[in-house]
C-alpha cells in the first residue's frame, strides 16, 4: 500500500516515517514538508540514511492523491482541516493526527481552537483510540488520531469509569511531558537551556487536551465528567505520565481495582499492566507503542492513583496512528509496532 | 562563630560548606566524613579548591565540642540522635537535618523510622521553618532542619489552612524532585542511566515526609490534616516542585487566594510570590533560598492549585538551616543566603 | 537456535536481550546473573514485560551447555576468561564481550588486565570486527567482540592506514561517551548527580582501550601504530562520538579521503558516510547498529579530522555481538539489527 | 558606579545583571532589549524577583549616556560596533562582549564578520583577558571582552608558548561546549530535543573563535601559532571544556610543566591548577569566575595534553567583563566575583 505523509519534517512526521519504513505492507510514496521542499529527507534527517530514498514536496493534494493509497496529515490544526476534506473528497482513507476532527461539538472546537470550515466532517470522524473504537476504527475513512495527552490520561481511567468506581467529579490528572511534545518549531520556551534542568507547570487548568479527555470520558459513563488538568514541562525527549487522582465510589482494594484493569484489558496488545502497587516509568516503553498502567488504592484518604506511560511520539502519536491504519486496512493490528522499548 | 559540621561529604554537607564559606560570621572549624577521613575536603570536592583549607576528620564529639561553637549534623536518621544528643549535653546548639526530632509523637517516629534512643528531646526541639517558627527558633537549643518536600509544601499550605480556605481532607501533593534528594550514596536507583530521560512516581502513598507534612499542616489548623503524598524523581540535579490539589470552601477568587499570600508571607525574606495565574519554576530558584509560590482556584472544579518551587539542597536543606542558625544566633536571617539564583 | 547469555543483567545483558528477542532465528533459553538470580527478566527491566519469559538463573556452565547452542558472556574481564573456556571445552561457539580475549600479547594483556588463565585461547579467538575479520569470524568458535571505543576509532582509521594516507604517529583520539558504557554497577562517579552537567576527561592517556586500538591499528598497517587516547564522560545514556586527529602524508584532499571511504565501505551495511565536510551525530545513530563517519583535511595545518558516531551499546556491544553471531552461523548479518535509528 | 547594559535580555546579559546585583560599587541603571522593551526584567526572568527593580528599555545612547557612568554592550556583532563607537565618544568606558573589537588585524576581522564600521578603534581596544593585559585594561577606554572558547584556550596554552615549551604547529584544540553558547535566539539546532541526549562537532575547522585564538597566542609568543580548533555542542547549559594537545620540545615532565603554570598564575586569583596528573571538570567552576587546568605529558608519544574548564557565561562572558570593569574602576578584582562554584 502507497502511503503518503503531509507534514512529514516535524517530530511526528519523522517517527511516522521511522516506523512505516519499517512496515512490511507499506510503501511510502510521498512526504510533503514546506520548510524543507525539495531536499533529501535524510539531508533533514541523517537518522534515516539507508532506509528511504525520498525527497520532501511541496503539498499538491491532486499529485500526492494520484500517488498515495492511505493519508497520514500531521499538520497543525486550523491547517490540517482543509487538507483533510480535499483527500477524503478525493476518496482517500485518512488518519489526521492534528487536533481538527478530535471533538464531536462544534462549539467546543471553535471555542478552544477557533473556526473550523468543515464541520459535517466532525461527525464522521473516528476518535482514533483503538482500545475503545477499534470496530468503528475498522469502517472510518477520517480518524482523529487522539492527543498525546488525552491517550495517556483515556486508557487510564476508562476501565474505572466504564465500571463507575470512581467519582465522576474532583478528578485530578497531573501529566508529565517531555520536550518533544511541543514540535520542533524553534520557539523560546523549547530551547535546551530553557528547559534542561527545569520543572514547571504549564496551561494550568487551560490546555486544550483538557475538553478532549473530558468528551471522551464523558461518553465512557454517559454523564459529564470533570477534569482538573495540570500538564508539566520536563527536560527529557520523549515520554508522558500521568498521574491521576480520583475518589473512589464505595469499598473497593488494590487488588480489586486490579482486577477491573486485567479483565478491560486482557486482550490489548498496547496495554501492559504493573503488578499491584507497582508504577510505571516512561523509560520503560520509550520508543513503543505501549501504554503502562500502575494502579493503588489509598485507603486513607480514600482515594485511588492510576499512572500511565506512553512515549508521547509513538502510542502518543505516531504509533497510534499506524496502529490505527493498520485496523482500517485488515493488517495485523501490532503489524510494524512490534518494537521492545529501548533502555536506558 | 566556630561551627562544626558532621556528616559533610555528602550533598548536604557540601552545600553547607559552599554557604558557610562565605558566611561572613562564621569560621568552619571541622568536618567529619567516615567515608574520606584523611582527606582535604577539595580533594574531594574540588568546587571547594581556594575557599577552604581543612580535612574530613573521623567523629569525635568531644575534639569537636572543643573546637566548634556551634553544630550541623547532616548524619542518616537513626545514626544522628546519637550524636545530636552528645552535643547538646556539652551545650552546644545544634540545627539536625536529619529526620530524627522532626516528629513530635513518639508512636509515629518509631513507625517510619524504627527505635528512638533520646525521646525526650522529641518535645525540647523546635521545628526549623523560620516562617512558622521563627519565635521558637530563636530560642531554640536543638532545630530540627524540615525535610525537604515537607518544607515546601507546609509553605504552599499554611496560609490556606491558617485561614480554614480550604477543606482539611483530600488534599493531594504531586511532587517532583531532582535526583540530589537521594545522597550521594551510590545505588542502583541514583545511578545516571536509570534517572537520565526518565519519569517515574516512587513511594506512592507511602513516603516518610507524609507524616511530617500532616503534623505540621494539623498544627496550622488545630483539626487533623490529611495528604496524599505522591512523589516523582525527574532527571536534574536540583528542585522540587509541589503541585498541590486542595478543595476550596466557600467563594474564593484567584484575586483573594493571592492576597491571602502577600499578608501572609509579606515580611518574608525567603518567600517570592508569583504574579496572579502564573506559576514557578525550579530554574528560578536554583542555588538560592528562596520559595516561590503561584496559585490560582479552578471555578469550574471548585479546586485551587498551589505549586511551590525550591531548591532542595537549599530552602529544602542546607540554606534553611543556615537560616535557622542565623535566627539562633541574633545574625541578620539572610545573612550568607543572598545568592541570586542560577539561571540557566 | 537456542542462546544462552551469561551476565545478563548490566546494560550490555539487557541489550542482547533486546536485540535477540526480535531475532526470527534464536530463541534465548538461558539467563544468568548472580545479582538478580531468581528473578524474571521483566521484573528487573520491565521494559521487557511481554516480551520474554525467563528468570535469571545463577551460573551453572553444565546445565547451560545443555540449554543452549551458543552463547553470549557479558561478564566482567578476569571472570569471563574461565567461563569462556568451559563453554568452549563443551563445544560450543561464544562471543565474549568482555576484554579477555581482545589482545593477543599475553604480556600486554596481563599488563592492563592482570593474569589470564587460559592465555593458550589468545590466538584462538578472533577478534570481532566484521569489516575487517568477516572471513576469519565465519569459521570463528571464540569470537572476542571489541571494545566500544576501539569500535569506533578503528573503523575511522582503517581506511586511511590500509592506504598510508596518514602518518603512524601522532594520532590524537579524543572520544566522548556516554555513562552506560560505564556499566550498572552502582559507583560514585556513575551516579546521576556527579554526571548530569558535566564534561570531564578520564583515564588521560591511560585507558585499556588504547592497547586495543594500537593492536588493530598495527595490523592494519604493518607498522606499530600509537595513539594518544583521551576519554571523556558525557551527560548522555547511550553514544561515543570519537574525534581524530592525524597528519595527513602527501597530498590529500578532502574530496579524494572521502573516495577512499566509501571505496573500502561500500559493500558494508552498518558504515554510512557522512557527506564530504559533514559530521555524525551520536542521535543520528541511537539504538541502531550503525557507524557513521565524517571526514575533512585541514589544508591549512596539514591534519585530517575524522568522526565516527556510535551507539556504545549496539555497534559498541551487544549489536556487534549479535552481527558476529549470525556471520558465524550462516544467518544474514543484518538480521535482528535493522531497527531504524530513534530521534528524538 | 551607574552602569548600563545594552543588549540585556540574553543569557549574556542576564549573567552580567546577575553578577552586578550583587557588585558593592555598581548600581546598574539602564537595561536596554528590542524584544522586550517595557517589560520589567522580572517578568523576562523571574529568577531576578527581588533583585532588581528595572524594566527594559529600547537604545537610546543619549539617555544612557545620561544615565550610566559604564557600558557593558552585550549585542551581536556587526551591531554592537556603531552602539560602541557612540558611546566612546560621549566619553564612557566600555566592555564589549561582542567580537567586534577583539581582531588586531582589519580584514580578518572582514574575512570572519562582515565590514567594519569603524576600524580605527580596532588597535585602541584592549583585549580583555587579565591574566595576560592587565595593566592595559587598567587604563582602556574600550575593551573587548574574549570570546568563550578563546578563553579557556588561550589560558591553557600561555605558560607553554610563553616558555616555548611546545612546538608552535600541530596544535589540536578539541572543545566541548553546553548549549547556553549558542545564545537565547530560537533556532532548529538549540531546540531541546536536538541537543538533549547527542554529541556532534560543528564548524570543524572553520568557526570564528580560531582566528581570535591565533592572534592571542602568536603575540604570546612572537611568531605564526596554528591552531586546528574543532568545537563540539554538548547537552549541559553551562561550561566549556577544551582539551588541547602539543608537541612538546626537549624533555619535559609532567611535574615541570606544573612549575610552569604554578610560576605563571601563582598570583592569579581565578586560575586554579588541578594536582599533576589530575583534570578539571565544568561541573567544580560552574558559577563561578575560575578557569581550572590540569596538564600532563605523555612520553610515549611526545605530546602534552592540557586541559581548561570555564563557565562559558562567567569566566567566558559576563564574569569576565566584571573583572574586566573592575581592573579599569581600581575596584578589587574579584569584587562580586566570589561565588563559590554550585555543585551539583
Amino acid at each position: 500500500m502507497k502511503v503518503g505523509i503531509i507534514g512529514a519534517s516535524g517530530y511526528t512526521g519523522l517517527e511516522l516515517v521511522r516506523i512505516l519504513a519499517g512496515h512490511p505492507k507499506v510503501e511510502i510514496s510521498s512526504l510533503t514538508s514546506e520548510r524543507f521542499a525539495g531536499l533529501a529527507i535524510d539531508e533533514v534527517f541523517p537518522s534515516l540514511k539507508g532506509f528511504i530514498d525520498l525527497r520532501f514536496s511541496e503539498l499538491s493534494v491532486q499529485k500526492i492523491a494520484r500517488e498515495a493509497d492511505f493519508i497520514f496529515t500531521a499538520l497543525p490544526h486550523g491547517t490540517s482541516m482543509g487538507v483533510v476534506e480535499e483527500f477524503i473528497k478525493r476518496g482517500k482513507r485518512v488518519v489526521d493526527l492534528s487536533a481538527d476532527f478530535r471533538l464531536k461539538d462544534l462549539g467546543l472546537y471553535e471555542r478552544w481552537y477557533g473556526k473550523h470550515s468543515c464541520p459535517y466532517l466532525l461527525q464522521e470522524a473516528v476518535y482514533g483510540l483503538p482500545e475503545i473504537y477499534r470496530d468503528e476504527i475498522k469502517e472510518g475513512k477520517l480518524v482523529a488520531n487522539p492527543g498525546c495527552y488525552p491517550t495517556g490520561t483515556i486508557l487510564a481511567l476508562t476501565p474505572l469509569l466504564e465500571e463507575k468506581a470512581i467519582s465522576t467529579s474532583g478528578i485530578v490528572v497531573d501529566a508529565k511531558s517531555g520536550a518533544s511534545g511541543a514540535g520542533r518549531n524553534p520557539s523560546l520556551t523549547n530551547l535546551f537551556c530553557e528547559v534542561e534542568e527545569g520543572l514547571k507547570a504549564y496551561n494550568v487548568a487551560g490546555h486544550r487536551h483538557a475538553p478532549e479527555m473530558e468528551q471522551e470520558l464523558s461518553f465512557r459513563v454517559g454523564d459529564p465528567v470533570t477534569i482538573l488538568f495540570v500538564p508539566h514541562l520536563i527536560p527529557i525527549n520523549r515520554g508522558i505520565l500521568s498521574t491521576i487522582y480520583a475518589r473512589v465510589k464505595g469499598e473497593l482494594s488494590t487488588e480489586k481495582v486490579c482486577d477491573l484493569y486485567r479483565r478491560r484489558y486482557q486482550n490489548e496488545p498496547f496495554i501492559r499492566l504493573c503488578p499491584p502497587t507497582t508504577f510505571p516509568s516512561t523509560v520503560e516503553v520509550r520508543g513503543s507503542n505501549y501504554c503502562d498502567l500502575g494502579v493503588m488504592v489509598d485507603e486513607a484518604s480514600g482515594q485511588l492513583i492510576v499512572i500511565s506511560a506512553i512515549d508521547n511520539l509513538v502510542k502518543g502519536g505516531s504509533g497510534q496512528a499506524v496502529q490505527n491504519m493498520n485496523i482500517m486496512c485488515g493488517f495485523p493490528e501490532t503489524m510494524g509496532l512490534e518494537q521492545i522499548p529501548i533502555f536506558p
